[in-house]
């Protein structure tokens, strides 16, 4: 890994060339994607050409909305109170209004949580902020990591060259947007998350498939009302006999309006279709009658068509990498865009750190475009069943309070309920589930063992831990055991070790089998692992993991020297308590326990990817069994031969 | 109220001269309570003239602990999030070690929670940072309201000449430290936040009294330790046999260590021992052993004697006043003096807001000594008790599990578990309790009415209002409830509404009760209210009040525009459903009306005190005896003669 960092200068305008025009990898464009791409490998030491082609971030308007998952990715890299400091719009509720059915005005026909009980969000709430806002928490967060985004810049192409320089393929001609400058850059890796319109894309000539022949024109406002509308502070989906709109809450008294204004399955259907802004709101004001609404101020307006489209390949070399709207456009309405776009970045930028660290094979880039492209055509198909939920009728209120009771009943659930319920986790971001791959166990994983995927286990891999509240050993703290770990690029690896009499022998085994040879945890020890200073929590012997101890004991009965055994008691500042009551297991003696669904007494093991995604569960068994699993299941994509049977070939 | 603001100058420096050496308040002092009380003035408009003797805020040491009614105050500041940003160390428990009986070195004999479940506190923990990370966030806070500590300044006299100019009538004479510059000003009030060497109360002759005749020399270290002791992340009182040390967690990895160097009831007692830090860690050193302990670095290092006084007076004339260290000296084991600083200030702050913008008599100024000084007193007592609780015997486990349980059975107490209950709450900030006054309702009190202290309540007045988790109806969202009024000076009147239907008739003979020539909120409506924001979310008619109204029921059958009646209708942005379960009251329908001892159906009013303190308790009736009785409470110290009744005399 590079860990010099040489910032770029403006080629001509100081008469400074830079020392070495070599980057571990090329962003181009500071949306959303690009920004969560360059602050997780900023933290991990990698070395960043960033550029955007506008002078400064996003000044008004678009993508606004922050879900639930998002806020918890935010706040494991220590962004989320920066967010809140900017006092978002949370929206918890979503309002329904339709047509009286005699005379005229609007009447609503109920409203439902954004994110039900059902669903175990730390968050339950979308949070609402303008994207230049969270740009700018993102830009102030790569300049604390020595990267700054060089503007107005521009790429002029690039090519892949494995010949010309292995270490570096790429090369990447970069532009300042007024053509005064140029400067020539070697990387790794070439990012673009320019947006739907991707100058990255056109080159590789990857076509976007359109997955829905209908496109739409969207009218957007951003401003600030006056209006006796009881739920102007909601979001809002409004049909009335004048037209439809959506109401969008905001920071600082803001409120975002979507009107569409024109469809391609209308009649008088013209792609070039507009509204002026006092159309929209003269529109607005017909919608909402016979609530009043004036405008003091109107910060944003514009008009824009959408087609829902997914770029056929995110990569073609898995060099040159896409990720955000350069793949995926979609209309506005569920919130989604700026979410997946971080999630898109997310995913690829561990990848890259485990690969460019020597931890996984150079393969494991492979599951970036199947895994981040699934989501992306269950969004568009989720958007479509989402708008035929409403248009066959209105929510009963029945139905809504039905659904949003946690049921294991195991009750048949009619389609409007099993629609809700999905809808509830794919928006609020839960709902994200990679399929199996050497990542993500299954039955089809080369790792295979009877103590993985114990009985009663309620984890799945390929989907996002599940919360819990424990309290930590060493300062009493009552903590978030899922936020411990930092975003570290690392695996996080839970053992979940029980009653400590019960587990005794088998966390002791687990301990040693760790220390010996070609195990993952031998395998990539740190090269300064003696000189790694006593108050490093995290990665004392290796970035490649860091270890979580998690008994069923009440904190006072667990002592640290006694209880954990070898290398896992150098993790002291990851030894919790499963000692805290919690609603949604009321009678669980040990909370995160029976939330995973592992034995109370018994324990068991779980590893979690570096983004979040629990990869495999195991149980937790005395003898070599649990530590071998692991090893198997590593093997499938490091980058050395791990475990002790391949050793021993 | 003076709203302009005249920065000061350096007399000479820039040649520019202030164009008004008068302003509200000139406070001396940027330490917690002159920082308290500059931070609540400058946002309710006053002009600021705010000096400190240091050329910069504390580098290292000094007080460190913020309770958790403290932390209260500052989320209700806004400022919370600017501390937790710093990352300090929250203390949840405090371990006890003692000698073992049998050989040497020491073991833990118990731990305790620093604020248990019986006190039902948001946060429950001891926040410990620097004292100059949080002047910082203060500094900060005052400059988004325009104004600036002048530093190094210090106060060279003062007089009070109500003849010579009875708006100013403090004239104060300021000087730099080099004695280069020189300022007189006047003003409204003068505020010493000196620190324990006041100049002001040396001026006033006031004499400190020192309660308890024992003085204290202590020796104070922060520093990174590399130790295997296994509670340096715990607060922990450590008796050995080579003597006694306390053990503080701090941010960044430090810890300070208290240890008593002498005292006034030794034999060899010499009021000017010291120690070097050297002394202190291998003192350290000996009673952590068998535990090892080394220093990798030390911050600050400090020996200083310390004797429990109090100030006989905390004003003369009701125009210079005195507060935090000034006013009372004590040991820093408990944790307090920080604290009970803001709370000083706080009292202060809004009394002589409310007397410069005409609602209080200026008799309410009177309160700030006896309220504060009784707490100050408390304070003491309490040190006492607390050592004496230690030195007695160790805690027994069970004797802390029983305290540390809510029991409502009334079962007999042993004196142990008293104390120790008594001593968490006073530690955490809620044992705070002011006598009655004229402010703190009581059967002595001149408004008399049945409707006041109706049957079942639970709130005590001159007690911090209880905490309720509630729905805001406007927005959805889950908030809390005695967060939702801001730091902004005014009384908060907390309308609890029962079940609608119930309280229908009540609810609007409330309303217009209110509207009556006379009544409190007549009184003291705004003069520029036609020019109020659609926006504006808390003082929409008056400055003096802010009205909430809670409702029994679920959100989504609450309307604003059919259930809430009149003037409090325009408070839309606080009205709340009482719907969220609390674990506190698991059987209610409506936590907050049981939390507070209000019948779920019928409901009340609670007036709170604009620094938190309950005020009053009314049922809600039909007819006027709920506005009545408020009137007559806010008679008994308002500027204005209050109530029907009064006003056609």
């Amino acid at each position: 890994m590079d860990q010099g960092f040489e910032p770029s200068e403006r080629v001509g305008s100081t008469g400074k060339f830079p020392s070495s025009n070599k980057y571990d990898i090329v962003i181009v464009g500071a949306g959303p994607v690009g920004l969560l791409l360059s602050a997780c490998l900023a933290r991990w030491g990698y070395s960043i050409k960033h550029i955007d082609n506008r002078p400064e971030p996003t000044k008004t308007g678009r993508a606004d909305g922050i879900q639930p998952r998002s806020l918890d990715l935010l706040r494991n890299m220590g962004l989320k109170s920066d967010i809140m400091a900017y006092e978002p719009a949370k929206v918890y509720e979503v309002a329904f209004w339709d047509p009286v059915s005699s005379g005229t005005g609007i009447h609503r026909t109920g409203t439902w949580a954004s994110c039900p009980s059902f669903i175990d969000a730390r968050y339950p709430f979308t949070t609402l902020l303008h994207q230049g806002m969270i740009e700018r928490v993102f830009l102030k967060d790569l300049k604390k990591n020595g990267v700054e985004v060089q503007r107005p810049w521009t790429t002029k192409g690039f090519k892949t060259d494995a010949k010309a320089d292995s270490e570096y393929p790429v090369e990447v001609n970069l532009e300042h947007v007024d053509g005064e400058y140029r400067e020539t850059v070697r990387a790794k890796y070439l990012f673009s998350g320019e947006g739907a319109r991707s100058s990255v894309r056109e080159q590789l000539k990857i076509s976007i498939k359109h997955k829905d022949p209908i496109a739409h024109i969207w009218g957007v406002m951003d401003g600030v009302a006056v209006t006796d509308f009881p739920d102007i502070k909601m979001k809002c989906t409004i049909h009335s006999e004048h037209g439809s709109i959506m109401v969008i809450p905001r920071e600082n008294n803001l409120v975002r309006l979507y009107i569409q204004i024109a469809s391609s399955t209308d009649k008088d259907w013209n792609p070039r279709k507009s509204a002026t802004e006092e159309e929209v709101q003269n529109s607005a004001k017909r919608i909402l009658s016979p609530y009043k609404i004036e405008w003091e101020r109107v910060e944003w307006y514009s008009v824009y068509p959408i087609g829902q489209g997914i770029a056929e390949k995110y990569t073609l070399d898995h060099r040159v990498f896409m990720g955000g709207d350069a793949c995926h456009t979609h209309s506005p309405k569920a919130g989604q865009g700026m979410n997946t776009a971080f999630l898109d970045a997310l995913n690829l930028a561990w990848k890259i750190h485990h690969v460019e660290a020597g931890f996984a094979d150079r393969s494991l880039l492979e599951s970036y475009e199947p895994e981040r492209k699934l989501v992306a055509e269950n969004l568009l198909n989720f958007d479509a069943k989402y708008a035929a939920l409403f248009s066959q009728r209105a929510p009963a209120a029945k139905d809504v309070a039905a659904a949003s009771q946690q049921s294991n009943s195991g009750e048949e659930e009619n389609e409007f309920i099993a629609t809700f319920k999905e809808s509830c986790e794919f928006t609020s971001g839960y709902g994200v589930a990679y399929n199996p791959n050497s990542l993500n166990w299954s039955s089809s994983h080369p790792a295979q063992s009877p103590h993985i995927n114990p009985k009663g286990n309620k984890l799945r891999t390929g989907r996002i831990l599940i919360n819990a509240t424990v309290t930590r050993v060493v300062d009493a703290n009552v903590v978030h055991l899922e936020q411990e770990v930092p975003l570290n690029g690392s695996f996080r690896i839970y053992v979940f070790a029980g009653k400590p009499p019960k587990t005794l022998k088998a966390l002791a085994d687990f301990a040693q089998n760790l220390n010996k040879k070609s195990s993952f945890f031998s395998s990539y020890l740190r090269s300064d692992i003696d000189k790694v200073s006593h108050h490093e929590q995290h990665n004392p012997h290796s970035h490649f993991f860091t270890f979580c101890t998690i008994f069923s004991s009440k904190r006072s009965a667990i002592e640290i020297s006694r209880d954990v055994p070898g290398v896992l008691a150098r993790y002291r500042d990851h030894v919790y308590a499963d000692d805290v009551w919690d609603q949604k297991v009321p009678e669980a003696e040990a909370a995160a326990h029976a939330k995973m669904g592992l034995d109370q007494e018994l324990g068991g093991v779980v590893v979690v990817r570096p983004d979040g995604y629990v990869g495999i569960v195991t149980s937790l068994v005395q003898g070599a069994g649990t530590v071998d699993s692991l090893n198997s299941y590593f093997d499938a994509f490091c980058s050395k031969a791990i475990s002790e049977q391949k050793a021993h070939l």
